[in-house]
């Protein structure tokens, strides 16, 4: 708090223009027709980005350093030279046809921390690093968050490396290919904080006209498979009352299992996001049907409870409408609990600034998911327009992220003791 | 009734074995290597399953033509020449990986009914015509029952001709390719009668021990093909009450359009055979969803109030889940109502002969439902195993083969005055 009010005095506070500035070249790498931006992992525009960005850190005086899965560091001293870091970063890689915020936010707003503690001539006590994590989104490379996932060892590095993209290149190639294999050695091991501002992508901040979310942590994903058999026959000929139809217990399911949430808690989620009929066509009642479930819990015993009621679910309408249902999980991440420090100074540093703040929890995974096993983490978002993201309509105003940003900056400041 | 009786004096009865022989030889044309059957309409093995007919139709001493859509007629003299034919027949085509028996058996037992009567050198006033029509199925040229259908002028044969296949190649140059585009003038006109076996592709008569099915007439179809619109968004950041989730309203629709069965008639059907969701992602809330409906009812007002109710009900969901909802018809086919005099004959055939028999209502459609629109019709349905068709495992008993043979002969006979 004192150091708020102490800097305030000398008008501490980011320079927005500088990050449009950089947004807007960063913007041009990888950019769609559409203004989609298509940034794969591990790809030429992920090069070009990358290479974007280790020119800018050189430009603001920052050593940089490479890890074994391409993770890029940029090193600014403190005054305590053994003093652990406070660490502040997100991803430049996109999916496809992607929004131009997503990631990059977290990055460029990091720099413009480093750019006014420059400007001032401020040399903090501990450590300042950017990183740049490789294949946050898992598109290329089915590892979601990669980066953080390999220095939280959620992650073992050689099967990341042996990890094959559709063309069947693998990960260490392409790692190799675009010049950002580095040594094991440069990993980050610890810190006193890790810092990620990043864009809501969700419809809370922007509906509730506030501009700062204190997030308190990740929800936990649990991912099923599910096929459903029944039998198949053709439609004409196949009266009503001798069916055993799969599509019909699926449409059961969909919305039964929707229900679910309310069972689980207030910002539990389940989504049933694809559903494929075999054989699909008109005239015949299926003999299968598949479809994908996403359950996610605020805490492990919502994660667990989610999984656990879908399931029972599953056996309950199989046994109801005579059909066979098989399962599989295709992943499970536990939710990420954020450090509750963290989450106090971030909304303390908002609140002081005179921005509307409110403590939340973030529905997806972050690199902030991982980087919460290795040292006290938390997170800062920026409104998303209308919830969009993951698309060229994604935005978020300008006046948030100015306000995003110094946020980031004094939190920064505020970890510094 | 006259007839049955003085003709079992002279033990007049089809003879299986010359059944069987021929079904041994039809069934080696297009045989998969599990036992299934591909014979799509104007290819090579077409070509090879109708060279096998014609000769067979030869050496029963029938007179061959072929129409301009393909169809083969083999006609039999009566002793009045210019009285109307009994015609009797299906098809030779076939989906892919099909049965055995779908379609064969109303060929070979019509050219069966033949043989005896050649046998006892009995000569019919009224001529008969056997006949295999063109494309039943509209897997390869997607018209149903393109051969009848022609023939009833549901279908335009400028249409028909123009008509391609998944590779471009026109329903014109490929039945050219096959050697039989026939004559406009060898066209059937007018006829007293066409009987067609068939095997019932259902359960009902299996299910009910029943041998003969005195089929009254067919349901008639209506295609819809619905687009339900929502809102996409990444599942995670985006909380469940600010979702607009088309596939919830799907599964909503897929469970009340099934329901409303009952308020449509007895033998009523509808059945949803595909549904199509965008993006189809795990973690993305679908954004629109594509799903198919086949209404039948037993009669027009059935047809109509089916589609009426499913599409009342589209609206009303529309409204409840606020999602954008487009439909259109894919095909609308009227349901055939048989010569009740036919049935009539078909029942006492069956029946004085001493086999169970019932009068159904046929699910699907079959030549015989365009044939209805030219001359009295109706047919004659033998037990599937089990109900299933259209795949590799249907299965007809060769005892119910015979039984259905006998009727058809009978039938044929009876029809003569």
């Amino acid at each position: 708090m004192l150091f708020i009010f102490s800097l305030r005095r000398y008008i501490l506070e980011i320079n927005l223009d500088r990050i449009i500035e950089q947004f807007n070249l960063m913007s041009n790498v990888g950019i769609d027709s559409n203004g989609g931006i298509t940034r794969l992992a591990l790809s030429q525009e992920d090069k070009e980005a990358r290479d974007l960005l280790v020119s800018w850190m050189k430009n603001v005086g920052l050593s940089i350093r490479v890890d074994d899965v391409g993770n890029i560091y940029g090193r600014r001293e403190g005054s305590v030279s053994d003093a652990k870091p406070i660490v502040l970063g997100s991803h430049l890689d996109s999916i496809e046809d992607s929004g131009q915020f997503d990631g990059v936010m977290g990055i460029l707003a990091a720099l413009e921390v480093v750019r006014v503690l420059n400007d001032y001539s401020i040399k903090t006590k501990r450590p300042i690093e950017i990183v740049n994590f490789t294949n946050e989104e898992g598109i290329r490379f089915k590892n979601l968050m990669t980066g953080s996932g390999v220095l939280s060892q959620d992650y073992d590095i050689e099967s990341v490396y042996n990890e094959k993209d559709a063309h069947g290149k693998t990960f260490l190639d392409e790692l190799k290919a675009i010049n950002y294999l580095g040594k094991k050695e440069h990993r980050l091991l610890e810190a006193k904080a890790f810092v990620e501002l990043h864009i809501e992508q969700g419809p809370i901040l922007d509906s509730e006209k506030i501009s700062i979310g204190a997030v308190e942590g990740t929800l936990g994903a649990n991912w099923l498979q599910v096929k459903v058999v029944g039998e198949e026959s053709n439609s004409g000929p196949t009266p009503m009352y001798v069916r055993k139809d799969p599509l019909i217990s699926t449409a059961k399911l969909i919305l039964e299992i929707n229900k679910l949430v309310k069972e689980i808690g207030e910002r539990a989620i389940i989504t049933i996001g694809d559903v494929k009929v075999k054989p699909g066509n008109i005239n015949t009642v299926p003999g299968e049907v598949t479809f994908l479930v996403d359950v996610r819990g605020e805490n492990e015993k919502e994660n667990n409870l989610g999984v656990e009621l879908v399931i029972e679910k599953l056996k309950t309408i199989a046994k109801e409408y005579e059909v066979q249902i098989e399962f599989k999980t295709l992943r499970s991440a536990e939710p990420a609990v954020f450090s509750p420090e963290i989450v106090d100074t971030i909304f303390s540093a908002a609140d002081k600034l005179g921005y509307s703040v409110k403590r939340m929890v973030s529905g997806a995974g972050h690199n902030s998911s991982f980087m919460n096993n290795i040292c006290p983490t938390a997170m800062i978002f920026v409104p998303s327009v209308d919830g969009k993201s993951h698309n060229p309509k994604e935005l978020t105003r300008w006046t948030d992220i100015e306000k995003g940003a110094n946020t980031l900056l004094y939190t920064t400041l505020n970890l510094m003791t």
